[in-house]
């Protein structure tokens, strides 16, 4: 059985936002408390979705289940499971009818984005998606400088192929600069992708 | 904390497609070997992304994880877990580039399609999607007789509004037959719901 911890980081138990913003120590004075890229994107699709605009959720992370208890009168216990790794991107909706798919991802380096924070399967995904038509990005996030970058996939993809061809295992800040997007942090929403899209006339 | 069955069912473990046929038994004269409408639409599924006609997948199972073991040189076990209600569908994805989405559901009932298959957040999350322009229906499947029917989004809410204003709390069959369109059971792929979409000029 294929077991995996997701991107191999501990899982950390997130009750609510609040009490997560604790555990993330960074400099303050960018006014943004010290949030994940997982919960600026909770809030801004969350804005998309009350304002009609878009419908974009984060997928469950997928759980191989082995063993259930079933309490009288209370609810099904997961005795053991085990994380699986996914086959898609996390994140996944509609805009303006059009399909939209993307992975977010984090880096504490200042200077390069690892590739190891993708995996295979999710770049084949990215690539099965582009070829039916479907609007495919990455959301980079340097946590040290909470800068946020829109990467089309296409330019990610040359980077992986870059890899795989025995090049550099990472994309450099400069590499994203030119080919990416920076998003500027905002309140509402936090991290407005669509606008990208806009300007790109991506849809 | 809110917790679920998916469904009100008891979890049944799935190890693989061929274990979890013994549980199912049913008049195999219909050539399907007893397969549940989830291995119907998986199988489906993959034909389509292998043939990159569209790249449709099933959401996994929300967990809300509540203690994790993380044993030295092994996998993290989840030893506390609970089923939490899904606030979508269970199947989206991509054809021609638009947004798809739909949920699918069994019913044993020979006569009429219960209601209480779906959720009030289901139904709101499919309005917002048609709100959007994604393409959104559902497949019902009477198990009894191996039928399965494509019935668009549209008329399944005039149905769940009947209900909400006090009417009947099912769909007759009548009623699927008259909005619906039924999907011939095949082998390659199981269930064609592309084809419908196409005859219906939804894409």
């Amino acid at each position: 059985m294929e077991v995996n911890y997701p991107n191999g980081k501990r899982f950390e138990r997130k009750l609510s936002p609040k009490k997560t913003t604790v555990k993330h120590k960074k400099d303050e004075s960018y006014g943004n408390r010290g949030m994940t890229l997982e919960e600026y994107l909770n809030e801004t699709n969350e804005f998309y979705r009350e304002r009609k605009i878009a419908v974009i959720h984060k997928k469950p992370t997928p759980i191989q289940i082995v063993q259930v208890d079933y309490p009288k009168r209370s609810a099904a216990v997961i005795k053991e499971a085990y994380f699986k790794q996914a086959s898609t991107t996390d994140y996944n909706g509609v805009y303006k009818g059009k399909y939209i798919d993307f992975e977010a991802k984090e880096t504490k380096s200042p200077t390069s984005f690892p590739l190891k924070n993708f995996h295979q399967h999710q770049i084949s995904h990215l690539k099965e998606v582009m070829a039916l038509g479907g609007i495919c990005f990455v959301i980079l996030m340097f946590t040290n400088e909470d800068e946020v970058y829109f990467l089309e996939a296409k330019h990610l993809l040359v980077f992986w192929d870059r890899m795989v061809n025995g090049g550099r295992k990472s994309i450099t800040k400069e590499e994203i600069e030119q080919n990416g997007h920076i998003i500027p942090l905002g309140f509402q929403p936090r991290i407005d992708y669509i606008k990208i899209l806009e300007t790109l006339n991506l849809c």
